[in-house]
C-alpha cells in the first residue's frame, strides 16, 4: 500500500504560543503541527481516535520521527500542513508530512518549504501499551483511500 | 467603551498535544486557546500583531488572567471560544473569554460552558518592555466594532 | 488550616521551549512553572499523585486561577517558584504562588517578583471528574505542615 | 572531534504539563527533554546561550532531528536525559541524546531507555537567520570537552 497515496492538507495559523524568544515557531511544535494534519486526515477517513479507542480499546502512538528543518516561520504566519500515507503494514504505518508556508505565489509557483518528515505510528493497547494489530477497520479505511486517488 | 459589546467566536478542536494524563484538555492550555481566539477577533478587525510590531515597535502582553473552570473537555472535542472587550483604557483592555463544548444540542438550548476568564492585556515597547500607551489606530478600530454592534 | 503556613520554594531554570517571540517566558507558562512547585511542595509531604490516584482512585484538578504578571522572564534565567497553602476544606484548596527572579541580590534586598497568584485546586474522582472530598491522609499531610513550623 | 565523547546527564521529573490523554509523556516533549540536557551541558562548558547571542549576535537553531521512541514514561517518573557530542563542524554539529528512566535497579542492571535520538543543530544570524560559522569559542569549550574525558 505505497504508491499514489493521497496527499492530504490542513491549514493552520501560528500564534504566540507556537513561538520561541528566536522569534520564530519553536521546532518541537511541528510536531505538534504534523499531528493535527494526521488527525484530521484519518477524520476525513471516518477514523475519530476518542470513538476508536472507546470501541477497540487501542490507541496510536508514535514510534518514531525524522525531520528536516529548512526556514522558519514567525507569528501569524499561515501554514499548510500536509499528510500522506507512504506504508500501513500490521503493527505500524509510516506517513510523510511537510509544513508549507502560505504565500501570495506567482500561479504555479510552489509554496515555500518550512520543514519535513516522516513519522512512524504504532498501534497499542491503551492500558498495557503494549502492541497490537492495526484494526482492519482503520487498514480498509486507508486502502480505500489510496485506491480512489 | 463597554456596553454591548459584540462577542467574537472562534472554533477549534482538542488535539493529543491539549490533553494531559488525566484524560482531559490541560487546564493552562485554555489560555492558549483564549489567546487564539482573541487573535482571530483582533485579526477579524484589521489588527494583526506582527505587522503591528514591525510597524510601531510595541506589542501586546497580558498583565492578569483569572478563569475559572467548571467541565472537562476531551480528545477531539470541538470547541467554541469567545472574546469580548469589557473595557478599552489608555493602557490596558479588558477581554472576557468563554470556551463552550460543541454539541448536538437540541434548538434554544446553550452550549455547555467549559472555562471562563477575563484577560487584562497591556501595552508595550518591545524592547524595553515598558508600558506604552496603545496605540491609536487600535483604540478605532476597537471604538468602531463596539459601536457597529 | 491558613495563619502561618510554611512557603515552599522550587527552584528552576527557563528554556528555549518557556519563550515566546517577545522574547519573555510565554505567561500561560508560568501555570506549569507554579504546578512543579505545587507537586514538589506535596512530594515533600510525602504526598505522590500518581501513586495516590492508583490507591484513591482520584485525582486533583485545578478549579480557578488568578493571576497577575508583573516583570518579565528571559532565557537562562533562574527562578524560585513558591507554594503556600492558604486555606484546605473538604472538597478544594487555595495556594497562593509566587514566580520570583533569583539574582545576586545584595544581602537583604528581596528577589524581584515576576508573578504571583493563587490557584484553587478540587478533588475529583479520576473516571467521573465528579467531586469528591480530599482524602483525609491529604489533609493531615498538609496539617501537620501548618502545624510545625 | 568525535571518539570518546563525554556522556553528560541531566535529571527531571514528569509533570502534568509532560503527560497526554494516552497516560504518558507526549511525545513531542522528549525534544524539550533533550534540549534541557544540551542546554545544560553547554551551560557546563561554561556556554550560556542568552549571553552568546548578546555578544555574538548567533544563536543555535535545531537542523534536524531523529527520534525512536522505546518505552513509554508516567507522572511522577524520574527520567536521565543524556547529550553527547558527535561531531562539530564549522557551521553545524550533531549530539547524541537519550531519555533514561530512572529506576531502583540492582547495581550493574542498566536504567530502562525510552527514547534516543539524535539532533542537529546549526548556528545563526539571529535576526537574518542566516546561517554562520559556529564561533571558536564554543568550538574550543567543545574540543577542551571531548580532550578531557
Amino acid at each position: 500500500m505505497s504508491a499514489g497515496a493521497r496527499v492530504f492538507s490542513w491549514p493552520l495559523r501560528v500564534y504566540w504560543e507556537d513561538t520561541d524568544a528566536g522569534g520564530i515557531v519553536f521546532y518541537a511544535n511541528y510536531l505538534k503541527f504534523f499531528e493535527r494534519s494526521r488527525t484530521e486526515w484519518l477524520r476525513s477517513l471516518g477514523i475519530e481516535q476518542q470513538r476508536l479507542r472507546e470501541s477497540t480499546g487501542g490507541i496510536f502512538v508514535v514510534a518514531e520521527t525524522s525531520i528536516r528543518y529548512h526556514r522558519s516561520a514567525r507569528l501569524d504566519d499561515e501554514l499548510i500542513v500536509t499528510a500522506s500515507l507512504v506504508e500501513a503494514g500490521r503493527a505500524s504505518m509510516i506517513i510523510s508530512q511537510q509544513a508549507l508556508l502560505k504565500t501570495e505565489q506567482p500561479p504555479g509557483q510552489p509554496a515555500p518549504l518550512l520543514c519535513e518528515g516522516s513519522i512512524r505510528i504504532g498501534w497499542v493497547d491503551a492500558a498495557s501499551l503494549q502492541p497490537r494489530r492495526i484494526p482492519a477497520s482503520i487498514l480498509d479505511s486507508l486502502k480505500t483511500d489510496t485506491a480512489t486517488t
